[in-house]
């Protein structure tokens, strides 16, 4: 399987196409920004590597009986589901961080169940080739995304509406061989650093939107593809600080949104058998379906992990402090746990209350997902006002490391950051850039990924609510029979 | 199985011992008061005896092999467990109620569990006594309740501290054949109503404290047993109007807190083989916990679908009205779908993700149920904000039916209450009795039933949550190792 | 001025037209469901007479220079309006109610105001007329009530729309002295006690729609006026209790809704000397506007009041059961401490930053009173959730009177639910039933009186907020000159 | 008065005692992460010249006659106190900022107020020369910032009992012309740019603390003061960016927090003539009490501005969109702008409602004022949530200006940002970048500042808040008179 070595040398082998603050990134690993995701990915493939932990790390293909990375893994059964629920939330408490590769286990499940139906229904291909993409994505250990989100225009309009008829990715050219497509996706969050992207629509299509209905799998370095790195504010931490620094808090990483680009497609061919849907439009609404349903899921591990280590960073705080026996500390940390476990609980019965589609892919139930991934948004900010009121004002206006390193300030820094006696002021520096590397980072606000906005839960939890049915039970109870006379 | 008939008949032939509105109810079959009750769980022996449902109201009993009311069956197994909260979710929509019948189930289980680790570690012989007192409820398909609530008196003194003891139940005499108890049970949903009750500790007991660890089985209609009616608002409107009338709302429950009684236990003798703990104190733990486990997650049944009923009246309405393409209506009952799968989300989980004590109970996951019911009581009141402002001011301020079928009123109330053409004015009345019966009903507050308080959560979640571990995970990821050197 | 005695003897002397419970009452100062509402008109009176409360209670008329009811007073300066806010708080701690004269209020200012204006417009003689009748209003100390709202059949259409051209109040028929009237005016708060009535349109009216801008008082008792009372919750406990029982909670007045009919016009003649708009629809804007400032104002003074009564009734309750020294009680009591002073908060700056109209009424700030009526929308479910935590099951489950008083119970219920020593009983009952008055009543859900429903504070609050005078201000920031190029 | 050139000129002529980033900064001016707050205070000169903004900018000096900048003024008047909110609300919408001068504000008026109390009851003559401080201040127009917050330590305790006498800043050595002091005050806001600051307690002491009670004024360049400037997120921007570039955001000013220090005395003489408390430890509870109540009305005044803010660039990023019609955008909108409102209401009030106190300073109401702060906390959260759903991923993932204007990637970025046919895609890089330096920044987590903490406003409002009083009038209400017989 892949290792980090390997992983390593392919990145500086590649082609660069990947800009970072106005200039291409010659060589990716060595890119300040860059350098906090590739430490996660690497993360990553070492804890698949330990046999400790190979039972969450890895999982048995139902394609080629072979161990392979559950990040590849197609769920076939409730307990896989589960599972990659639980893969998600260790993930979470070992990097502090978006792992960066659900969008692509999502498109890998939605495209398996999908290409099924199409060819059941239709005739076609797609099946058998996308069966032989996942075998080579799985034996090679490919890191794979997706890129789903258009840029999209004008928002109220059709893609075939718009000012510019790119807004949404679409096929400008139909060649024998393959077709020729043009367009943007946009929060790419692992495109700049993987091997392989799948792109899938990012909307319900009609049939005179046939050009758009297109999903393809591409090598990340094709030719015509361009990454434009994202430039945020932990981003520009990563250019002043050293990665392993203390300003980094979450020493390693940093950050969760380090890698997020800006992907152009100009004119990018794709040859046939990487395509897996080409026209078929009346497959969108499934497959969006499908792949939110797993993407949501997928934050209902993450997500409960993030504010576990706010808590864990908040209960170490407060014994520096000598505040753990306070009752409106503990009130809080209480607090925070029920709002992680109010996001978990959900995730975790969609999970165990999901379904099977006929190619045996079994996806999470979208009702619960979407209340988990609701839950998520309104729970985010009302964890980091709690964490923020038990931390104190030193998330915002702690000295650098450097500060505390120069000898003309080292000492000062020692005596008057030092709290409970024996705790040296490093560990107080520390939690403190930890508690900002995630209540103060982009994270507050990148609710958006993994699922979509908060109204776009509205949407799910309104169409798949049983208005009707609900009425029938009200009007019987209250004696209202027929309904209208 | 027990019938409708049979239960009125046990009923009408009990030797009185029930007061309502300050006078001995001789019938309690007649009292307005109790009849919402009694309809309820008349409603509920219905549907066990009907074919149709007996999937849901039935199970197999692993004591016996036989077919038993699903409120008398052990949960034995995570499916077990899953259908439980299914059968409460299923009852609250044929009744809009609370069915009383849970705090007894819950205790079948707590106790069915407890006595068996009392007697392998101590050598007792309770299981023996329990299992053949389980198999006689279910064979004799009785209904039971559970009274743990005591009244407490000066609540942060502990029971032998208190001005007076008897402000916990216990034991005033041992005899050789048995214990005098005395002592007074608070908000017993059931107990005027039901032929059993199990009788259970309502806190956590040290040694000195021994005469307070007492659970017994007794005949609601033991001598020396008093049950006082409540009185609330909800009871008012039972005394005023004639159920099966529009003002009910819900036309035959009215009301899901018809018959909370204070128990009063006047020095009452209990059997030893009615006996099931006697002076271990130091199995309240587990007891309490195991009850209340129970007691939350079915609160994860019910209270969604109590929302679930308020949007499907709410629907109605707004069809009445003419608003129900409103987008502010729409996003509203959309909240409140949010706020029902909130609550089941975790109820769910904790189902899925509950464990096997020794005895082969399976009990739910202690912090997600607590989750939920925290949720639950997060929700209600959110949720009674929402209906009431798609209703409107009418949930106040409607005449009564005897108004609305006067002959001078009659014309006048058809005309002006009527909406949308076609839509009686009839309906927008029940409807609005409906929403009334639900959200400005004493259901309102009730949330301390069923699981206990807002803090009662918040203590649990405090104990459940490893504080420890997620600080590890944060101190590993700020590189502070050791914690302190 | 007028005094309890003779608003009792008028009140006999009417010939009724007020039907209560389907039957007509024949004395409205013997029914169970309207006296505790007159017991607040008759308190009110007597502070009003009663000199130590003069400043509050009475004001002095710049039309006649003489001391006024403060309740027929008109705001002619801030100092005015700061005064009617403190009179509003004032009352609530004095009844515990809505003392249900304030839309009188709100309608002599708007009415007043936007007669001025019409006249000065338009050259009509409807502010000399209205002069004349508040003279008469205050003169005489009449108790005047308004009422706004029809009952507006289907919502999303124009009254000529309606399939029922009566769903709003109209003209039916002009006569040389004065027009017919027909229709129905809902929730209205006091019309069945009262002396008079100022009637308003509810709706921005249009060209077409002249027959609905029509402004009249009116005597409550003139042939055609039916006024059917409402039936709720706490209706029924009048009907069940005694006024002066424990189980009134608020042991004279019960309730603040006790008194709301649907107030039904049958072609009822109007003099032309009491009528002060006809069919001038462009000021109805305004004339809504207005009332409504007033209106949600006057909230701001009550809605605090009745939460820092939960406060002081929690505030008892804990030191009965010895929990006032315990954090989550404190923590709680200064929530609700917090959502009273964030009710008050806008409503006082609303009113010192109101604006003068005209003729010289001085009207609260729009924006600002609307937010402290959301606000206060927001705040009611909130301080309920909290008090019934504080509380305690027996909000919901407490005993009757009745059951207190029977000697076969009384020493139970004495000895059981005492709690610290010394407290009798009764105490404990009385504070949990003051309690369940207030936050288990159908005042829950009575936000939608006094100014309006949640939505309704939105489209305000949306109305009156300069969003591209905020833009500007970020272009400006974000260096975006000119907006677009 | 002060102008931008002679404030300039003062801190390039600065002996450097300030750190940024490890490394003293020799020209302050020239600091990348000291320009943006230096042109925030260079703003306010500006405006306080331009003869437009005089009577918002300047006012009469009470002890001197003279205009002077209102920042320097006392507050004698319920006018004053208006005006202040007013000022800072002004210059929230002219600089999206913290203007980092509100503390000093405050401390000049809470010292001018206790000096004189002091000096009326134990003969002291702090006032005297606290008036010719003031003078100076106000004729030389000098920047006055104020050092409260110590490090604190271990936080449960009182300053001689901590491990470190040093962690709450106190008198070291007495001398016969003045005092030596040491410790450190944390989160000083403006100290590396101003003249002048005012020390003061941040803990009500008692009788054996009393080297602790000192307060007095000190040039902030004075031998043995050192000034650690924060390095947080937006700084980090700061390094990264130029000033004036699009991804500064707020282009100028780029963020409220550039500027915050830890301010070390080593061992600072501080003469007799700039001491204003010796010793006088009873002193601190008003100096404390009032120094809050001014900070907590001042963010009152910001907060609710820089709300608008969101809301303007809100609705300008729709507009782009093509999404300002859409329900849920206006919706969010509207919700925004009531956030707003509900902390400039009580805030308001809290300057209305003040109170004199014997020197003639106004103050504001402290229960007002610090529910105004609070609800200002709890808004911060939610408006950020509503802010980035309106906005979406962007807020997080936008490339940097240097890509956009990169010629090889600038005609793509033009293309796939743009939105709305004519605005070109720098619009809405720009209002992204604008929502980013407001909704994603350290301000987010910045509510510590200017009042304390959430915790901080519960304290008060709990000492605020008369609950023996409002019991009285619950206990009346309820029938229960005398309270315990």
């Amino acid at each position: 399987m892949l290792n980090k070595e390997d992983y390593l040398s392919y990145l500086r082998g590649k082609k660069s196409n990947v800009y970072v603050l106005g200039k291409k990134a010659e060589d990716v690993t060595e890119d300040p920004v860059l350098k906090p995701a590739i430490s996660i990915i690497n993360k990553c493939l070492d804890l698949a590597s330990d046999p400790k932990y190979s039972n969450i790390m890895l999982e048995t293909s139902h394609l080629t009986g072979k161990k392979v990375n559950r990040f590849s893994h197609l769920t076939m059964s409730k307990e896989d589901l589960v599972k990659r629920l639980e893969h998600v939330a260790f993930l979470q408490t070992k990097t502090g961080s978006c792992t960066m590769r659900c969008a692509g286990t999502n498109a890998l499940n939605a495209l398996y169940s999908i290409t099924y139906d199409m060819d059941k229904k239709l005739g076609t291909d797609y099946h058998d080739k996308f069966v032989k993409y996942v075998k080579h994505v799985q034996d090679d250990d490919l890191i794979v995304g997706c890129g789903m989100m258009d840029v999209k225009g004008v928002r109220p309009l059709r893609p075939h509406q718009q000012p510019d008829l790119d807004f949404h990715l679409r096929i400008v050219e139909e060649r024998s061989d393959g077709v020729i497509v043009r367009g943007c996706k946009a929060h790419q969050t692992v495109s700049a650093i993987s091997h392989e992207y799948l792109i899938v629509p990012c909307k319900v299509l009609g049939e005179n939107e046939k050009e758009y209905a297109i999903a393809f799998a591409i090598d990340v370095n094709t030719e015509g593809i361009i990454h434009i790195q994202q430039h945020n504010f932990q981003d520009s931490r990563h250019v002043v600080a050293e990665q392993g620094s203390i300003d980094f808090g979450n020493i390693n990483y940093g950050s969760s949104f380090a890698c997020t680009s800006l992907m152009i497609f100009d004119d990018v061919f794709v040859p046939n058998e990487k395509i897996f849907m080409h026209g078929e439009y009346q497959y969108t609404y499934p497959l969006i379906r499908r792949f939110s349903a797993h993407a949501r899921l997928a934050e209902g591990g993450c997500r409960p992990r993030m504010i576990d280590l706010l808590i864990g960073a908040g209960q170490a705080l407060s014994e520096y402090s000598g505040l753990d026996k306070e009752s409106h500390i503990k009130d809080k940390l209480t607090q925070l746990s029920f709002l992680s476990q109010s996001i978990r609980g959900p995730a975790l019965a969609a999970a165990y209350q999901g379904s099977t589609t006929p190619s045996g892919i079994y996806i999470p139930d979208f009702l619960l997902c979407s209340t988990s991934k609701l839950q998520a948004i309104h729970a985010n900010y009302e964890a980091n006002k709690l964490i923020n009121d038990v931390a104190g004002g030193f998330i915002n206006s702690m000295p650098s490391e450097k500060d505390y390193k120069n000898p003309a300030l080292h000492d000062f820094m020692e005596k008057y950051l030092a709290r409970v006696p024996g705790v040296p002021a490093e560990n107080i520096i520390r939690i403190f850039r930890f508690i900002e590397s995630i209540s103060m980072s982009p994270v507050v606000g990148a609710l958006h990924y993994g699922g979509g906005t908060l109204e776009a839960q509205n949407v799910t939890i309104r169409g798949e609510t049983n208005f009707q049915e609900y009425k029938k039970w009200a009007l019987s109870l209250a004696g209202i029979t027929p309904e209208i006379p």
